[in-house]
This record gives C-alpha cells, structure tokens and sequence, in this order.
C-alpha cells in the first residue's frame, strides 16, 4: 500500500463526488442549453450544483461561473480586472512573488501589453504583510491578486484584512484560492474578494473543472468566446457531470471540517517535530499559519529529486514543490521568493496530507525521509 | 422510452468511453506531471491516450492539445493565428457568415483589435465553393477558418481543396471539426488544414473535453498561462479520465464507420423524404452532402420553438438550430447566411440522428412532426 503525501499537487476523488460525477455521466447526457427534457434535466443539475456550491461558499448563484480549472478562472479574473482597468487609464497591477505561475505568467503577458505589475516580496515566514499591500496599491492600481494559501509551502495570508484595504481604496481584489478550498473555511459574505478562484482536484473533485466567483456587478471578460453559457461570460458547452462531482466533492470536504483539520494538522505537526530531528533542516514557511496538511523542509546539501526517487521507491509519492513546474531544473520560485539560496531551495522536500493519511504513515515518512536525508548525504 | 434526436447538440456517452473514464476516476488520480508513480501512471494514460487519438486522426502526437472543448480550440486556433499574423503586418482573416459562434464572436473581438474579417456569403445549398476562398485571399491575410460540417444543416465543406487553395498561397488554415469528428473520416495527413478543433461530447466522449490539433512548426499562443503542460501550450492539470474517455469514445465512433454511415444516412433520408410530404417544407442545405445523421427543414408559417415543445411532449427531443443559442429569440444566423427569409428561418426544426436511432423512431418522428407543423398551422 502506497503512501499519498502529494494532495497539493492533485487528491483522490471522494467517494461522494464519484458517485456524483459517474451517475451523471451515465444518465444525465442532455446539453443544458436545449430546450427539449434531456436538455432541462442538465440544466436542472446544473442548476442544483451551482445553488449547493454557492450556498456552501456564501455567495450567489450567479456570482459562479463554472471553468477547466484554477488556471483558466486566474487568467480570466485577471484579463477581466485589467480590461476593465484600461477602459480606466489604470494599468498597474500588484501581486507577490510567490503567486501560482497561472497569475505570474498572465501578468508577464499583461507586461507586454503596456501593464505595470508589482510583485511584492515576501518575508522569511510565507505571510505577507497588510501594511506591504496598503503602500503599494497606487492611484493607477487597478487590481490586487494575492493567493489565498500558498501551493508550496501552505502559508495562510491575510486575505480578509487585503480585502478591506483593497475596498478603503476601491481596487479590485482576486484571490487565487485553489489551495485553501476543501481546507479552510470559505465565507465570501466575509472574505472581501470581489473575484476568487477554485479547482475543484485539488478537493477530491474531478480535474477539468474550476470555479471562478465573480462579485455581482464586477463586468468578466470571456476569456473563451462562442455561445451564451453561463450568462455571456464562458462559452462552450457545460461540464455538467463534472459540475456535479464538484458540487459533491465540496459539500464532502466541508463536512466536519473543524474536526478534519485538528486530525490533519495534528498529523502535520508530527510530521514538523519528526523532520526537524534531522540535521541542517529548515522548515519553510511559518509553523503554524499554514494549510493543516502542509509540510514543507529544506535539507542542506541534498537533491530534492534525488531524495523525491528514494522516497517513490520505498512506496512514498510526495513533490519537491508544484507539479506544474515538476520535471524543470529550476529550483522553486517560492523559495527564491523568501529569500532562501539556490542551492538550499533545491533540497525541498514538499508534503501533502489529508483525512485519508493515517498516523503510521505519518511514522513512516518521517523515517524515510530521514533515512533518505542521511543516504544523499553519505553518497554526496 | 423518449426518442433523443439531438446529436449535433451533444450525444449520450459511449460504453467504451463511459468505461474507459470511470475507470480512470476511480484508480488513476495522480497528477501527470507529478514524478512519483501516482503521477506517472496518470502521465501514461495521458501519454497513451493521445498516441491513439493521433493514430485514429494521423498526425504525431505533438501536434494534438487537450482543451476544455470545441470552444476553447477555436478561440486559441483562431488567437494563434490572428498573433502570428499581427507579428507579419497580415491582420486580415477569411471566414464564412455560418461559422459557429465560437468563431465568429471571436472574431468580433479581433475586430475591436484592428483585424479586418472577411464573412463570405453561403450559397442556398449551403456549401462554400472553393473559389470563392481563392478569390477573397488578399496579401494580408493570415487565416482562413471554415467549418468541416455546418452545426445546424449538416452540409460538409470542402475542405481538402480550401486546405490546398490555403498552402498555395502560404496562407494558414483552420477547421472547426466539431460535427464532423465521429460521422466521416478525419485523415489529417489528407485534409490540409493547419489547425482543427474537436470537441468530444459531440462523439460519444465526455463534455469538457476538446482537442486542438496543430500542425508542428505552426507556433500557438496560450488561451490560459500558467503551468508548462501540453508543452507549454496550454496551461492547467490534463484532466486525465476526461483525456481517456475522448480516445476511447474517438475509437468507438469511427470502429465501422463506413457502415453506420450507410445505416444512418438511409434513416436521414428516409426522414427527408418523409418531412417532404409536409406542404410547404424547405430542406435546409444540400440533401446528400451533409453529414449522415443530419436533417434541418424549414416550414412555412410555424414557430419552430412551438413546435418543439408539441414534439417534447410526444417524448421527441430535437432542436431549432444550435444548443448554444438555444432559448434566444432570434432566427439562426445560419440560415440567415443562406439567405433564407426571417420569417421561413424562424420555423425551422433540426433533427440529428445517430446509431442509436432505430427505424421505428424515424417512423415516429416524421408522424409526429407531420402533426405538430399540422396542428400549429390549424391554431395559427
């Protein structure tokens, strides 16, 4: 039996949204915008799915449109934020310098397109500062775009106290939260983001399928052209099977969630304490302000990937950072962004639990990790 | 037992393709970029599945993205081209005025950024001829985009000699092959176009998948920035079962498909022929060279939304024109391209078959419809 340490990169489907999602497949096969009953039926399911969510979020059902995923809802909140701030001579926009590549590339673009992009630094302990947004935002800033939890080492910044600085100054503000979701609690009736951005895998819902909550009277730019669906702002044809398994896998994860997380950050802290034990190893990130299942080490002098294969062999699947950029040579543009050397940021060592882990595999890492740590370092 | 003909809206998923996906939801969750053995089994379905699809189309695998479906595929096709085109001083574009709205609203957006378009009319019987294409290329344009099959009428265009007219004159080439995939032979070696869109819902694959071939050596713009996936053409974790379930329900279409489609095109005509008794009936595009399953007539003096809730309530599922611009008031631009009249446009029913239909369901739709257009004239 396998070891899953990676659910940042991408979860199980829950059980729930399995069921969800396949009987929809089976049954459910009609385009939502047809008129005819096989139509209506998709429609009504879409339409039950988006109540579920957006009660489960605190929001409005037409504050949701349904996407391919975290990276499509971040370009199009952005493109939607600097179209709307160029129709306004404002063309600067302020981020940090750990954000998901999904907004850092969509921001280099914007660069090309006559934008001006300020990406913050970010201190030692993954959180960055209200006071560093507050004298950033400039006249001509037409959005903020900060994530919610970061993807690599988990840390929780002050979305709520960005929000109300961002409101005092009436710029815009996205947050990109496809790591919180399933993990944290999501109230936008309090979160004070006009625009957020979910994927529904990275909370045991199907991959293809995002969220983006646009606050009514916010104008969304389609980032994909054609047909009306969801109301002009997204065009093509619904998901809705997979709109389905979302709905699900997010009533599921929200399940007694303030249990879920003391179980899963107990689990965490293990982890902490086991792997501090070993010598010259940094923890990324603050302690305790990070996602329950987040663990995120340096070791100096070692390989990241190295130690990634040592740990795949004894059954053990974790990550040196974001999937996205595995395989790269690059070492973790979160890391350089805290400041942290090159050559230390290359021995990251990125975990990710949650409710299906249990405390003997907890156990297990940390002696594997520790062993694996001791072995790259004889070899080197 | 209902009678669903509506398949150029969107089908019932395949057995193959149901199997396939399931599946993979329930046992290949990794993330395929990850490096671990969750995610190098996900990257192996991923990689197995394109390899078919690109055998079953013949091109390299390479030359085929994954998208969230047809839409997304023209918007990037059509953005691609329109970028490498701006790069050269060419921003002029050739398309059709019965295109579907995916591309002609994309082109309005190209528009608003100083590309000039080119609509060229429809001749009655709904088949561009490829002279017009040759006469309408100017020295700066840079894309020619054509449907292979039109949506609503079903009349196949011809593309091979586009493709050839295009190449002569070093001009690119799109094709919008969403009603075409699954229903005729898709050889990419022979077809010349430079980029083609497929979206698989259309063919018994799942919704929320799309396939956007490109030709190697044509460069593509990402819609959506972010991760590195599809080699840095489009960002965002590959939804893996979907992926599975388009090559399973691709191979499934097209397994003898010489004879389903002598099986299904007899039906059509039968269907023609008997909607042909109705008084006042126009048969919309060319009666043979459109796609095997499709019928699209317009009746004098009825309101075909009216008509199709009378054939819904006889258990008929069938369409006025696309899904995508299903419930708005206004008459198909289709047929409006054809030049048919706004009234006559107003009545027309679409009816699209396909293997699962039986010759008992024709027989029911051509009485059922014979009545409905009877009983609306009668209250008219």
């Amino acid at each position: 039996m396998r070891i899953y340490a990676d659910n940042a990169a991408t979860t199980k489907m829950s059980r729930p949204a399995l069921d969800a999602m396949t009987a929809c497949l089976e049954e459910i096969y009609g385009n939502p915008s047809s008129l005819h009953s096989a139509g209506q039926q998709a429609y009504q399911v879409l339409t039950e799915s988006r109540e579920k969510i957006a009660s489960l979020l605190g929001c409005a059902p037409n504050e949701l449109i349904f996407t391919s995923g975290g990276s499509e809802s971040d370009n199009q909140a952005i493109r939607s934020a600097a179209a709307a701030g160029a129709r306004n001579h404002k063309k600067h926009i302020l981020s940090t310098a750990f954000e998901h590549h999904a907004v850092l590339h969509t921001l280099d673009q914007l660069k090309t397109e006559g934008f001006e992009v300020t990406l913050l630094d970010i201190p030692e302990d993954g959180i960055i500062r209200p006071g560093q947004i507050a004298d950033a935002i400039r006249p001509d800033t037409c959005l903020v775009t900060v994530m919610y939890a970061n993807n690599e080492i988990g840390t929780i910044q002050p979305i709520t106290e960005i929000g109300e600085i961002c409101r005092s100054k009436g710029v815009l503000f996205h947050t990109d939260a496809v790591q919180a979701a399933g993990h944290l609690e999501i109230n936008l009736r309090d979160l004070g983001a006009d625009m957020l951005s979910l994927s529904a895998h990275k909370f045991h819902g199907p991959k293809g399928v995002g969220l983006l909550y646009c606050r009514n009277g916010i104008p969304l730019r389609s980032l994909i052209c054609g047909g009306a669906q969801e109301k002009g702002r997204r065009a093509g044809t619904e998901n809705v099977p997979g709109i389905a398994g979302v709905a699900a896998a997010l009533e599921d994860s929200l399940r007694d969630l303030p249990q879920k997380q003391l179980r899963i950050s107990a689990m965490r802290d293990r982890l902490i304490r086991g792997l501090a034990e070993i010598p010259h190893a940094v923890l990324n990130g603050d302690p305790s302000v990070r996602l329950p299942g987040n663990v995120n080490y340096s070791f100096e002098g070692i390989d990241g990937e190295a130690l990634l294969m040592i740990l795949d062999e004894k059954g053990i699947d974790a990550s040196s950072g974001s999937a996205c950029t595995a395989g790269s040579m690059d070492p973790s543009h979160v890391l350089l962004a805290l400041g942290m050397s090159y050559g230390l940021a290359k021995g990251s060592l990125r975990l990710t639990i949650d409710e299906e882990n249990s405390e003997e595999e907890i156990e297990t890492i940390v002696k594997e990790v520790t062993a694996g740590v001791s072995l790259l370092r004889k070899i080197g």
